[in-house]
This record gives C-alpha cells, structure tokens and sequence, in this order.
C-alpha cells in the first residue's frame, strides 16, 4: 500500500516550525510495512488544499493528513477532505459529550467555536482524541482511504498509536514488516567507502543498503522487508556479515550508539582513566567523554591548552619545539599527550592541536590540520588530519578522530 | 512569485531524519517575500523524482530542490532535472579543478564517481559549494526556474545566502519585505515574561510578537512588513524600545549572536583572560568559550576537575570542606573559581560543581542542583541553580548561567 501524507499549516510554510510529524508518520508507517513516497505540506487555504489532497488520492492508496482539526476558521481539513469525498458534515455527538465534560473538568469557559471540533464529515470512522479536543477521520472510497489526524504532536502520536494503527491492522494486517540497522563508520571516506561495496549497492533488492553521510562519519543502512521481524533480522545478519568482510574495521557502533558511549564503555570495561590537554578544541573532547552518565569512572580532569605558556607550564612541552615548529606540529601533539597522562596519573593521555579556523592559516598549515595523539603504555601515536567545513566543524571532526584513535589504541593493546 | 520546495531522500520518506532543510528555506524565502506555498518530498526514484518535480513546475514559479546532488548512485536530481529541461550533462571547469584541489588540499584518496558531483547540466548557472564539493545548479526554461541546493543543511545554508539570495536578488528584486528581529533573553521565565509585555502581544498586528522557548532562554521575536527593509525595520524599533522599557535588562543579545558572543566580545573589549574550573558541566563551557574565532585572546587555560583529588591539587579546594560537605557546594565552587583565577593567571575564574544525573542526586541535593561561582577582583559571586531536563540540557543551562553571570560581573564592575 503507497501511503502519502499530508501536513497541513501555514507555520509550516513560514519555516516557523520543524515538520516533526511527517518524521514520525513516516518512520513508524514504515516499520508497519507501508511504503510512504511522498510527503506534502500545504497551508490552511481552501482551493490548494483540495487540490493537493485530490492529487495525493490518485498516487497513493491511503493519504492521512496532520493539521487543520482545530476551532478556529483556519482549520479546514476536515471539511475540504469531506468534500472531496461528497459527505456532509454533522455533530458527532460522542465527541461532542467527551468535548463538554473536559470543559467542564477543566473549568475552561466554553467558546461557540469549539463546535467545530466534533462537527465531523457523515458516516467517517471517527478517531476519539485522549490528548485534547479534535477527533480524527478516517474516509473511505472504493479503496481509497483519507485519513484525518490533528496537529499537535502530542495528540497525533497518541491517536495514531492508540487508533490509527489498530485501524491499519484490522484493514489491511501487516503483510510484512521493514526493518532497519545502521552501521557507523568512521576512517573512510563516503565515495571510498561506496567503492568497497559497490557491487552490494548495485546488487541490492532485499535487503537495499544506503549511505549517508554524518558529521561523525558516514552511515551505513541495511533495510530489510520481510513477513516477521525475525526474518527481516536473518536477511540483515546475512548482509551485514557481507559488509563487514570488506570494511569490519571501520565499523564503531550499530544504530544509535555514539562513539563516545563505545570508548566509554571499553575504558570502563578495561579499568582505564584517560586525560585530555585540548588546544584547538577547546574542551570539546572533555565534554563528549564527560557526556555519559558515570563518567567519573574513566576521567578524572583534563585541561584545555590554549597559550603556549599553559603548554609548557602543565604538559612540559618543550619551548625550543614551540619555538622551532609552532603549537601545531605532530611533535607537540604528542608531547601534549604524554604530559596529560603523566599530570592527571591516567592510564592514557589525548593531545589535540591544531588550526580551527576561519583564521590562522597558512599554506603549509592550512585551515583544518590537526595534529591528534594518543599515549599510553605502548607508546604515543600520532595522526595528522585535514578537516574541512567551519570552525566547530572542524573542532568536532577532530575530537570524532581522537576517540576513533582512543578506540584502536585500546582495542589493539592488552593490559595497559 | 510562487515557490515550492521539494526535498529529495530516502532517508527523509523513512522518518530516519526530521526535514529541517525544508523550514530553513521556507523561513528566508518568506524573509525575502516568496511566497512558499507547498513542500514536497520524494525520494531518489527518476519516474516519482520526474513526475513530482514536473507537477511543481506546473503550480509554482520557482521550484527549489535539496538533497541527491553528491557521488553515488542515488544521487539523481541534476540529472533529472536536466532531463525536464531537456539538457545534456557534461563537466563544470571550475567545479571539477576545485574539487582536484579540495582532495589534494585534504590528502584524501580520490575515487571515479566522485567525478558525479561536478557534471552539470549545460547551461545551467553554477552555484560553487564552499562547504562542500556538490555544486548547485539553476535552470530556466520560458520563466519557470528550477534550482538544485545540496542537502547537507551546512552546504545548502551556505549555498543559500552566499548564492542563491543574491540570484532571486538579481532576478526578482523583492517586492515587499518581512524583516523579523530577534531579542534573546535570560533570566526571565516564559509566562513571567509574557507577563511583563502581555498588552503588547495583545495589541499586535504590524509589527507582530512571539515568545518562544529554547535552550539558551526565551526569545522575543519581532516581526514587521513593509515596502522597504527601512519602513520595517523603523517598525521593529519603536517596539523594541517598548519591550526593553519593560525587559530590557534581561534581553542579553539580538537575533542569532549567542551568549559566548556576547561575553567573548565584552572580555575582548575589556582586555580580560578568563579561565574555567568545571566539574559536571565537564569541559562545555571551555568549549563554548572557545567556538569563537580568535579566543586565545581572552582564554589561555582551563581544566576539567572531576575527582576531588584533581580539585585540591590543582584548584587548592580545602579538604576538610570536600570531606564536611561535599563536592557540591556553593564554598567548593566560589574555591574552584578562585583557585583557577590563579592558577592561569587569569582575571576572572569560574567554577562550576554539580549534579547532572541522571543518577548522583539526593534529597538534599537532587539532580540539576549547580553552584557556579565567578570570581574576580571584586569578590566571588556565587549562584544556587536547579536546572531541570536530562543530562546535557542540565550541563548546557549550567553553562549558559556561567557565561550569564559572567557577562553581568564583567558589566557591572569597572577596571577589572
């Protein structure tokens, strides 16, 4: 079944206001199977609204709409959405009853233009609303279903949880189920990463495989359609094991899980304290780590490094290396590291320096190059690193990079 | 002239991510006097992508695409816009040599289908990506444009005011302009504020009023229509002159300059160093404080004090206090502000101890609980918080207050 939904409301329009529904609709339409290929936004007028409605109709099976049930006179979407389907409109006496008992609880003073709310298109299924006042409507036509939902997200994720879904499952059940899995990469770029698995994008049907890029890295996404969610699992194991073949290595986490959760978790599993000196992050990595909830178990302090004379005073740079390569040179990351690790007594220590930008560059350091170290029992490694996008971009790119290389470090080494 | 946005991408259609392209571009459009009167999305399918952009150029004027602009295979709106407009593909020049460079630049290994990303529709005019490596495109055909924006929202923003605002600029001038101001305020809560200017809410119509909640406080937006950008904003002024009789010492800056701005500027300006002592707010406010370009002027040094061991080693914060009453005290963090104010040598210091959950919190002292404390040559100051929310939300209000209270130490006191 092609699905099609419609958000309705001129703040749409204006930009004033983020379309968070048609996320949910979509995300949740597609766990249950349908196949959601358009998404629309259209304001409370009359004429453009049926318009888009009636076109919805003729390339989708089942349209459901979000908007437009309140009392005031902007709110049209029932009555456009009656007309189209030729029904009159008439007091729905059920939602008319709950309507004046919340007025009453509520000891709001009754206005005439909440009527609207319960006057509902003739012989519609009516959705009750337990999060507020406007009642949903479901239309049917020789196979063709108009679904009205109300705007506030509140009420539409309580009656499309609480009657929309029972609706779709007694009316169509659900054939098959589509689940998905994400794969967080980091170390390859987007086009390098599509080469190594080509031949699977290319090949691909069931389950379909997607990259994306992320400011932590780039995505990949296995997509499976089956009949149980166990099937779907069972055809996303096999491609997943495919993929992790050819590029297992860059993989850091599945779905949701942020690289900061998977370092915290291996230096809690493995007992390690770690310490940052931060230049050009400017505690950003701090943040990240101290992000998670118990993170007092792996950090007690860090510090963030700006002048040169902090460098030395905390970190015993060397001042001659300061004077002869600059802040930003692999030396100094490393040294920053080392000097971190020894100052807080952490079993590992982060040096980051480089330029953030917009200014401050040169030709020989660019903009974006950072030098990134991590030291421990088996010695200190440093990466230098090139980023692009704005100042905060780049800030964040490099503390992604300094966990990565936290990751392997750990990961690569017994007992440290 | 009538606009409509469509937005391409699979990812978009599965709910996977919320479409904040879409109300960014409606947002400006409107700024400028576009009339957005649909947003569509579909995703990287030819004959859906075909038919939908078709239909758009059918009921719009100007119809503006997000998103499929990149290297794989999905990535199909050039060439389907092309096809409308019944253009060949062929390479762009200077796209293709910035890209060689960006690559070399970036030391990044180079695949063929990047190449993907630099054919462009011939005659199109070219919209260089300077977050990115995706051009952007715009074609014409007898008054209809249809105009091609990469989806990455860092890309696409900047392509937006860099490019394509001067373009409709050229082509459309802008007939009548909304001009929208924005006061960002702290310190004052929702319905207290609301309070404070409710006659003036009432009684709007041009300009018109908006308190709306976010993260960083409430702000107020003004917003005004008019011939001329002057007409409005002469307008907005004389409102904004009322709102500040009643708010004005709360009102911290005006439209999109943030707190760390503000307060980056005002140490600047005074010739100050600040430097931070934070315990759960972990290295965040060290890390706004640096997100401005050029802040080694006023930051040289910060740490992240987490154990009480790092605490008194670093910051002399008094044992017995730590051992009497905790880590989380309003002493602890007038010490921790004091101690780092000498420890960088710094004019200012401050400290920041507290509970950020979600786990840690008691009856005495629950979840969100934050002494901060700024330090100086007139004294320390010291504030008892409760923040509510989740973990960040309560380190980010934390250090919102930080910087609020700094801002008002450095304002309120000559000569530091």
């Amino acid at each position: 079944m092609i699905v099609e939904i419609v958000t309705t409301g001129s703040e749409l329009l204006l930009g004033q206001i983020v379309n968070t529904n048609a996320a949910y609709m979509s995300s949740r339409l597609n766990d249950l199977g349908f196949d959601v290929l358009y998404q629309t936004t259209v304001g409370d007028n009359h004429d453009r609204m049926k318009a888009v409605l009636e076109h919805a109709l003729s390339r989708a099976d089942i349209v459901i709409t979000s908007g437009g049930l309140g009392p005031t006179q902007g709110d049209i979407t029932k009555e456009v959405s009656a007309e189209i389907f030729g029904r009159k409109m008439k007091v729905h006496e059920e939602s008319k009853r709950r309507m004046e008992e919340k007025f009453i609880q509520r000891h709001v003073t009754w206005t005439e233009n909440n009527m609207r709310q319960v006057i509902l298109p003739e012989g519609a299924e009516v959705f009750l609303n337990y999060n507020g006042i406007a009642s949903g409507v479901v239309l049917e036509n020789n196979g063709k279903y108009l679904i009205n939902l109300p705007g506030p997200p509140s009420e539409m994720k309580d009656m499309f949880e609480r009657s929309l879904k029972p609706f779709l499952k007694r009316k169509f059940g659900f054939k098959h189920v589509i689940v998905s899995k994400v794969l967080n990469t980091m170390g390859l770029g987007e086009s390098l990463l599509e080469t190594k698995i080509k031949d699977l994008i290319l090949a691909q049907s069931n389950p379909t495989l997607a990259l994306l890029i992320r400011p932590a890295g780039v995505i990949i996404r296995i997509t499976a359609k089956a009949d149980t969610r166990e099937q779907a699992e069972i055809l996303i194991e096999e491609m997943e094991a495919k993929i992790r073949e050819r590029v297992g290595k860059y993989i850091y986490s599945i779905d949701d899980e942020k690289m900061e959760q998977v370092v915290a978790k291996l230096l809690k599993d493995n007992c390690l304290k770690v310490a940052c000196a931060e230049s050009c992050t400017g505690g950003m990595l701090s943040q990240r780590l101290t992000s998670i909830p118990g993170s007092s178990a792996y950090l007690d302090g860090s510090v963030v490094t700006y002048s040169n004379d902090i460098k030395m005073k905390f970190l015993c740079v060397d001042e001659n290396l300061l004077k002869s390569k600059g802040a930003v040179c692999a030396e100094v990351a490393g040294q920053m590291a080392e000097g971190i690790m020894q100052l807080m007594e952490a079993n590992l220590g982060i040096g980051i320096t480089g330029i953030a930008g917009p200014t401050g560059g040169s030709k020989e350091k660019p903009v974006g190059l950072v030098y990134i170290a991590v030291a421990g029992k088996y010695g200190t490694k440093v990466t230098e690193n090139y980023f692009s996008g704005e100042r905060d971009q780049i800030r964040y790119r490099a503390t992604q990079q300094a966990l990565s290389m936290l990751r392997h470090y750990i990961m690569e080494h017994d007992k440290l």
